[in-house]
């Protein structure tokens, strides 16, 4: 019984898998196997989970991996392998041809394609509806970025308390840190039932690195930067926040680069919407900090300017397609991408700011609700 | 300049991949390319983390992404893709023999070969020395298991403090539901720096499900596990301790069954050593639970009785290799695994009870300090 249908196959723990979560709407820390074929959504779950998969997997079918193992070996199949398990499955389904993640394991690759499988890979976003949000999915983030709201503003509200000595700021008696903001952010969220990793809280110089989170004393009169990027531990969702602020006085330079960031999160609001080229919009906005003076490029050994993407899509997974970037990705109605322009100068420090928005037919929605002010 | 020389190849994030943290101990977000050729360590990495990269990597060597796209784009290449960087890398060093993990990614596996590579894989652990714990990692693996039991403490507090009404237990003026202990768990880690996600509060019948993270209210008189796993946001390790308790009275069938886990674990202790076989000492408890009369199996189409392994190995990754299971791993010395046998039955709820154990010459060391009390 030749078939030419493709089956869609993912192996993955589900808790790690974004793609596997979406289409099952499972979560499992360790892998099992998925297959779609002709539609139908099939499941092999080891006996653990079995009964978990049965009341909570969108599936049609949960096989226990046990009844598999059992007929193998009693064909007498040895060693009884993952990839033994999915030919059982696959052959007496009559099929060959398989669709993959571009990141499925070479081990089953290898296994599948040494039993004559033929099979295909397909980059992200391996389900292509997964990019354009539901309602129901756009409820889940903001609800993430209303309990980020919170946080953050639980922060601010430290920040503006602490009293400046000297170059310090002092809460409670004592010298204010990256360590101690980012817990009040974190605790805060995980009350809420979010779950925050890698928050960035990183002050004067240490903010001049994007991807630096931050760490010892915060200083009067610098720049600092908290991005907070939560996912819901019921609902999975995202969200992505950065504000930048400075306790005490900003310096002019960093007064004029936080207004020209804002003005860079304005030419994107203005020119998002359904088929916009993501490029253009971050070229647009490259191109206006540099009349305004801010270029980008090596300086003394060190990146500086606006050497990052203006943003991406959010969702299950915290970097999605589309980018906002050199890259030439088309923007669709029901996406949820973020706005997120920096600019970064070691004489100065690092401002960026980062707003999520729901792109729509006619322009684009945002879903951040929070007030960007650069002095406290 | 051919060599037969196999270079270890890794592209991922070592934020979601432990073998590329351990082998690198930096921590990105976005995938990067690491390259062990003839013991150099080589990062290629996109420029928003090569300042982190160099002050932070333990690699002999990083290079920008950029100057090789740089490279490539001058010999016209096209399209400039992660297979072409690499091939970049590896053709001037002079190798077409790859090792990479079992999880490659069948994209680039396909793009490399297809450029004339030869591509082995190997299956975890990638870095053998990676089961073998040095003193520093169990050290931290104990950090993080002083702040479960700190968190745990907290909610048993709590739980004794609950009062009695008929079924419910009352606590502060409202009913005690799982998810409450679960917050009053994550969030006290939190404040210590760890984070813990699925953290397990199942109560009742919930609990015969080993997997239910458990929901709802709270019930006096049953048996509530509590199974909580978090790794240190700084050091990266994880901990892995369940405790089972009633508040209230015991069943005689939740007492025989907590005594007897009690001494499955016995069993274990008593067994583990350098060179033990841990197939034989999953059966030594399985085989102890059926002489008390606790049969396996599935039970009114539910599997009931002593239906998961005893144990597996903790570190950068919650499981690793060695499990205590029916396969026949062999325990080394340096190693850290769980002892967590359970018993499970919907007449009487569910008992596991976990500790982690270091593996040593002679015996092995419980790292785990905490009271095993079933009655509250």
């Amino acid at each position: 019984m030749a078939s030419n249908h493709e089956v869609k196959l993912i192996i993955a723990a589900s808790e790690r898998d974004s793609n596997l979560y979406y289409a099952t709407q499972f979560l499992a820390p360790d892998p099992f196997i998925f297959a779609e074929i002709r539609g139908r959504k099939i499941l092999v779950m080891n006996e653990l989970e079995l009964d978990r998969a049965r009341t909570q997997a969108r599936a049609h079918e949960v096989i226990p991996t046990s009844k598999i193992v059992r007929k193998l070996r009693d064909r007498g199949v040895k060693p009884i392998t993952t990839t033994e398990i999915i030919h059982f499955l696959l052959k007496e389904r009559g099929t060959h041809r398989l669709l993959v993640p571009a990141d499925f394991p070479i081990e089953y690759a290898d296994g599948l394609r040494a039993k004559g499988y033929h099979i295909r890979f397909k980059q992200d976003p391996f389900f292509e509806e997964r990019l354009i949000k539901h309602k129901k999915e756009v409820e889940a983030i903001c609800k993430t970025q209303r309990q980020t709201e919170r946080a953050v503003r639980e922060a601010i509200r430290i920040l503006k308390k602490a009293k400046i000595k000297g170059r310090c700021l002092i809460y409670k008696g004592k010298k204010l840190t990256s360590e101690y903001i980012k817990q009040v952010i974190n605790v805060s969220l995980m009350k809420s039932g979010c779950i925050a990793a890698h928050t960035i809280i990183a002050c004067g110089k240490q903010g001049v690195d994007p991807h630096n989170q931050g760490q010892g004393l915060l200083h009067a009169h610098e720049s600092i930067i908290m991005d907070v990027f939560p996912h819901s531990s019921h609902t999975r969702y995202f969200a992505d926040m950065t504000r930048t602020v400075v306790r005490g006085k900003a310096s002019d330079k960093l007064k004029r680069m936080h207004r020209a960031v804002r003005e860079g999160q304005e030419i994107a609001f203005s020119r998002i919407r359904d088929g916009a080229d993501g490029g253009k919009i971050h070229e647009a906005i490259f191109r206006h900090f540099e009349r305004l003076g801010f270029k980008t490029g090596e300086i003394g050994g060190r990146m500086q300017g606006f050497f990052h993407g203006t943003g991406h899509g959010v969702g299950l997974d915290i970097h999605e397609p589309p980018r906002i970037s050199r890259g030439r990705d088309i923007l669709r109605a029901g996406q949820v991408v973020t706005v997120e322009p920096g600019l970064y100068y070691l004489d100065a420090g690092g401002i960026r700011i980062e707003d999520m928005v729901l792109v729509t037919k006619t322009g684009c929605k945002n879903l951040t609700k929070f007030p960007k002010i650069l002095e406290l």
